[in-house]
């Protein structure tokens, strides 16, 4: 299991005296990219091939809140990955806890020049590796 | 129908050229708001009755792209309210264009002192405004 | 005497009660962005030609704090301007008072493909646009 | 010397393809209650016992530009302690490299019941700690 941790930091939070909704979006962006560096497929490598993967979907589901200094672990599963769509799972507990206090799921193309691009044919290697990391990081094993 | 106008701010944007995700829910929030006062309850009444409307779930659907200077238009439609739950719904244009460039849907619940409070017990005379917005901007007209 | 009007956003305050005052930077932002439109030498103008304006500098001088709902006017100053370096000024009231709760100060230079340059020989017309401003909006009248 | 390590992540980047200059003032904010954890004066504890610090300056002075994926390292130092004010300084560098491409200054006071406090009366072994930290962490250290 993949698992990004995070300490809330004051600006995160706000006047009803939680994280604000918003950051978990934000949160969820960090563990991604965490996720794409641990497994070898650094992010900053696929811009650096001029391809950029936007988030076409999000959902959250917040069940308990969080505030400044809790110290929070999100880990991350793939639920679905096909070359051109990936679509990626959250579940955000607090350190020492085995409560899910939120649960996310963000999809994702790829797109090169504007057009949408299938990882397969535009970056074999880069595919090989998301593929592999969409077996060990399934998301039924949530 | 109820919109609330917005400008994309440069500090919305990211390297990708376009305004990050996560702004979006925090122009929901903000459309959101400008509806309560639109409608009549505006939300520091609420916080005044020591009544707090956490957001429990969010959907966002991203269509196409917006970036700084663009004009936006959101328009806020209430699915569901019963006084104990509100799920608002939400479509995003250019000003100038019917396209809808990204919808979303946002979940609310009411708590006091911490527990779930029923608006119609609450507050009788906020329920009443909430009840007719909702069926006066009722999402099946979106 | 040009004034940008602001209301303070949820998501902006913190659990201090206030709002965080990371906020301030972007609304000095804001303020500007909205100044160069007014003036006539929008922002997204510059950047066609292929023109970037960093802040290099920046200091702000919280005086009394603000809240959600509050209505903010920003008023905004030329304190120099020479083709080559602007600054900024920034007077932050709440609306209907004359109490300035905050005051800022932002420093900018011009930057074409990565080196300094002078909009006065770049973009003559802009900076005829920038001097008139910066006369017609000088700090030294605040 | 005291160092907060932080990546840029990629929603703290602005369509310049560089870190907004708000999230500078974010991370002056993460710095110092990392920096307050370490000393051993938690700002959580603080306030618990109904003091807190605003932030009633800034200043930051842009150098060189940071982007995502960067690994930043955050020095920080004591400028100022009093009892009364406390004056934070900070120099951000990349990691591996010697250059300091920003600097900042935050000052603070403390507030309990609204009121200005003196933490040497209020809390005073907060205020052993902190006096022992700013002499330790002096910024003429910088």
């Amino acid at each position: 299991m993949f698992v990004y941790k995070r300490k809330v930091q004051y600006h995160e939070t706000d006047r009803m005296g939680i994280s604000h909704h918003s950051n978990y979006v934000k949160w969820t962006e960090e563990a991604r990219m965490a996720f794409l560096d641990y497994v070898g497929a650094p992010y900053e490598n696929l811009e650096e091939e001029g391809i950029i993967s936007p988030v076409v979907g999000l959902e959250v589901e917040y069940k308990k809140t969080s505030t400044f200094a809790d110290r929070l672990e999100i880990s991350v599963f793939v639920e679905k990955y096909n070359g051109v769509r990936l679509n990626l799972r959250y579940a955000i507990r607090k350190t020492g806890s085995d409560e899910v206090i939120t649960t996310a799921r963000t999809r994702h193309c790829f797109l090169k020049n504007g057009a949408v691009c299938s990882l397969k044919s535009c970056v074999p290697q880069v595919h090989a590796v998301l593929k592999r990391a969409a077996e060990e990081y399934a998301a039924d094993s949530v």
